[in-house]
């Protein structure tokens, strides 16, 4: 089953305590095509700019991914230049130029016909409520948001997430939406909102999925080392729903296993800038971390008498 | 088998967003036994001024705690002030007066006899040594420890920790001590001094154990509210060790599920200011809750061709 992605595709300048690189592929509609990829067939609409090096996305179309939405604008592709200290969980934003991302509006191509499964990555929730009113019989859409669209668009992105069935968000993200400290009472609330589903992302944490009959707790993998993590958070996503679209019919069992799927794609991602590590990366690859979490996770019931 | 427990017992300040309260009962000895004694029999070894209201820790007594290890000096008992700020995994120490802790050293009463589990709150390097002096045929020793003892004392830190079977520290400790950025790299090296087990604290993300052979991820209680996290770390202790103590001679399996009570019984900690929680607590309360974290932590293995 096939997933359309929309979201951005960037050139970003990083910096971590581990390199330096320059104008890099990078953006959330990148990520998540590059994870998702592995698992479904997915079609990304985004925008670049003329200055946008396509060759350097070609590993996607040879992954079937179908870039017939990806708009080339006349202008400056997207760029965002960031900065991580020893603490990999924070980005300091030293630049953000939206280019051509600023006037960009999602349009389906009529070839993507009527996706069943639909991430709508971190951008103004206008456009995602602008994609959802092209989709129709959607099996499952996602939302992905970011502290931005809750500090200057807060009434849009409620009404964006009354919209899909599922909501990620990072920790503070998902305190600072409804204003409560405890994050059992936020998710609460944030599900009230409409979702069936909320994703908490905790970094190098991992995740904690909520729905109305309980939770689930994915740690994230311990890595020896890590290199970069942006693009964590959408190559989770990427992993999760890629798998689920992979099943079909997502059920409990499979929401659970899809989130560690997440986890170990994720894991993956920042072992190296970019999206150098998820171009190498294999489903074999995935299968044996996805054994390595049962096994540093797993533990027995008690005897109990 | 009986446990013997090491450390402070203190009159504690502390205030919370959800609330202050003056002088109550705390120190890493008392949050120990208050846990560990709900499923092993525990001797404590520590030292409270005449100022101490010995009433208030009755409880202990009841729940079968030797305290004929408790010395009771002439002067002021040890009191620390303390407060949390949203982030509960900070804790801001506003005043420390060690008064008779300054000039403790610990005594094992020949009562006490032999112990087979030995665990060495977070005190002086030095004192943890003294008590290793004192004890032969040691099933499990354990460590805990903190950042100050590795900024003044680090030899003797060292010296100690190559003594024992078990450490127990937090993310950052850890990295502190062996200058390494990388959790795995760090556990790798803090093995490498000897002991057997490295269990590293994360608040509220739960605890991680690394040995030779792999790691271990518990996650912690998705809790609703928590009221005041001191003792959190003690109070796992007293879970885990508790556990092991009951358990007899410690397996791979029974350590996993050592990990699940000490996560079981910290949860339960931090409900409540000081001991008020664990004192109210019954095996039952903690046989809900450990089958709760394998409903909330359990994923199926892929289906694999």
């Amino acid at each position: 089953m096939s997933v359309l992605v929309v979201g951005s595709v960037a050139l970003d300048s990083i910096e971590t305590p581990f390199g330096k690189v320059e104008e890099v592929v990078g953006g959330s509609a990148t990520y998540f095509s590059s994870a998702a990829s592995l698992y479904a067939k997915v079609n990304l609409v985004g925008v670049v700019g003329e200055d946008f090096p396509l060759e350097r996305i070609a590993f996607l179309r040879e992954r079937s991914v179908d870039l017939r939405g990806l708009q080339v604008a006349s202008g400056r592709t997207f760029r965002w230049k960031g900065r991580y200290d020893f603490d990999l969980n924070v980005a300091h934003t030293l630049d953000t130029q939206l280019n051509v991302f600023a006037t960009f509006h999602p349009v389906l191509p009529p070839e993507y016909g009527s996706p069943r499964f639909v991430f709508l990555a971190n951008i103004d929730p206008d456009l995602q409520m602008e994609v959802l009113d092209q989709v129709e019989g959607v099996d499952l859409s996602i939302l992905d948001t970011m502290n931005y669209w809750i500090e200057n668009k807060k009434s849009s992105l409620l009404q964006a997430i009354s919209r899909v069935n599922v909501v990620t968000m990072n920790e503070a993200e998902a305190r600072q939406l409804v204003g409560s400290y405890s994050l059992i009472r936020a998710a609460r609330e944030i599900l009230s909102l409409g979702p069936d589903v909320l994703i908490i992302k905790k970094g190098e944490y991992g995740a904690v999925m909520f729905t109305d009959t309980g939770y689930f707790v994915a740690p994230a993998y311990p890595l020896e080392s890590v290199k970069d993590p942006t693009g964590a958070g959408d190559s989770f996503a990427g992993g999760c729903i890629g798998y689920l679209a992979e099943c079909g019919t997502p059920s409990p069992l499979q929401l659970r296993r899809a989130m560690i799927h997440g986890s170990v794609v994720a894991s993956f991602c920042v072992e190296d800038f970019s999206t150098e590590r998820l171009q190498r990366l294999s489903r074999a690859d995935i299968l044996a971390r996805y054994r390595e979490f049962q096994q540093f996770t797993h533990f027995e019931a008690l005897d109990e008498v």
